[in-house]
């Protein structure tokens, strides 16, 4: 059975947990705090040497890191990872703009904000983050004002990439409001079968 | 015919450019200039909402952006793109590492350093990249001291993607030469059959 090393508070491994539930894949989850080091321990570091969660245990001694890198395995035969060259180069497309272009200032503002105190220095952060977040949901708002989702216009591992730090991006002061197509967006992937929320317990 | 949009200076575009030439893929190449502002016009957003470099057109009116997707793409039925479910998360792995925790750092050092004038206040972000960027190649280092490529142990399209800024990381003030495996690791790379340099004109 798989074991999944995360955290409850992490949209990177909420992508796992999301799919996982939409798959009905059996699996344990090991609960990792990260603000407590524990992604720094030797006996993680020996796992992960990039000393980061998520983390899939495919079997004792194989690890598999990058949440991006496991939705394409666990999703590897199903309809959320498409069979098709194209299907497959454009899912990756959203998934490699979600790690680049979206994670590092929509995740990175909602970690400020909601887990440092209200007078941390890295406040000094919020103003670039929203800047760069801000056009990063330009270019989905600009995606999905055509098209009902990411990839081949079907629901897939692209869209729980993209949607795990943005359906919290109000966590980290963005305005949702202002992107309609990104909003209903949000709405058509909660209204996905055996969908859980970020924030469950 | 393939066209590619490309900066000849980018790491990005020259994994592009490396693949190319290794699999012998005729290809047409559109220098962009991405200082001036190339990549901001309209005609370019209208391939591009995200504005960047490189982007594979695979017909007129059907662009793929992501120098970590086209490669996936381009490299689809080739050896280095592994055919088993393991072997291509694995891939994809190292290709996400390399672009959430390798190129950040890296290629941004390179650039503030290379492209930018010795006294642009952007030279007071270099010791930040500098740990983050020696982080990414310590963990390398530590893959390829048992490995001697980053997927299957077979070159791939995982190595392309961290070669193309770790051989010039010098350009950005890293010292390679503390990383004895990783400079190996470049020599096997510049060996491989049609490799070719980034600065080659």
């Amino acid at each position: 059975m798989y074991k999944v090393f995360g955290s409850s508070h992490s949209g990177n491994s909420y992508k796992l947990r999301l799919l996982l539930s939409q798959l009905q894949i059996p699996h344990a989850w090991q609960e990792v705090d990260i603000l407590q080091g524990a992604t720094r321990t030797p006996e993680f570091l020996a796992m992960n040497p990039n000393g980061k969660v998520p983390l899939l245990q495919v079997e004792p001694g194989r690890y598999l890191p990058e949440s991006n890198a496991i939705l394409c395995y666990l999703a590897e035969g199903t309809p959320l990872w498409p069979a098709d060259r194209w299907g497959r180069a454009d899912t990756l497309h959203w998934m490699f703009f979600e790690q680049y272009s979206h994670e590092p200032y929509i995740a990175v503002a909602r970690f400020v904000m909601k887990f440092l105190p209200a007078d941390h220095p890295r406040r000094a952060e919020v103003p670039n983050l929203h800047e760069r977040g801000y056009k990063a949901l330009g270019v989905m708002e600009q995606h999905l004002s055509a098209h009902p989702f990411f990839a081949g216009d079907a629901y897939s591992i692209a869209d729980i990439a993209l949607f795990a730090y943005t359906h919290v991006a109000g966590d980290g002061g963005f305005e949702l409001g202002r992107y309609p197509a990104v909003a209903a967006w949000i709405g058509r992937v909660a209204a996905q079968p055996r969908f859980i929320p970020l924030e469950y317990h």
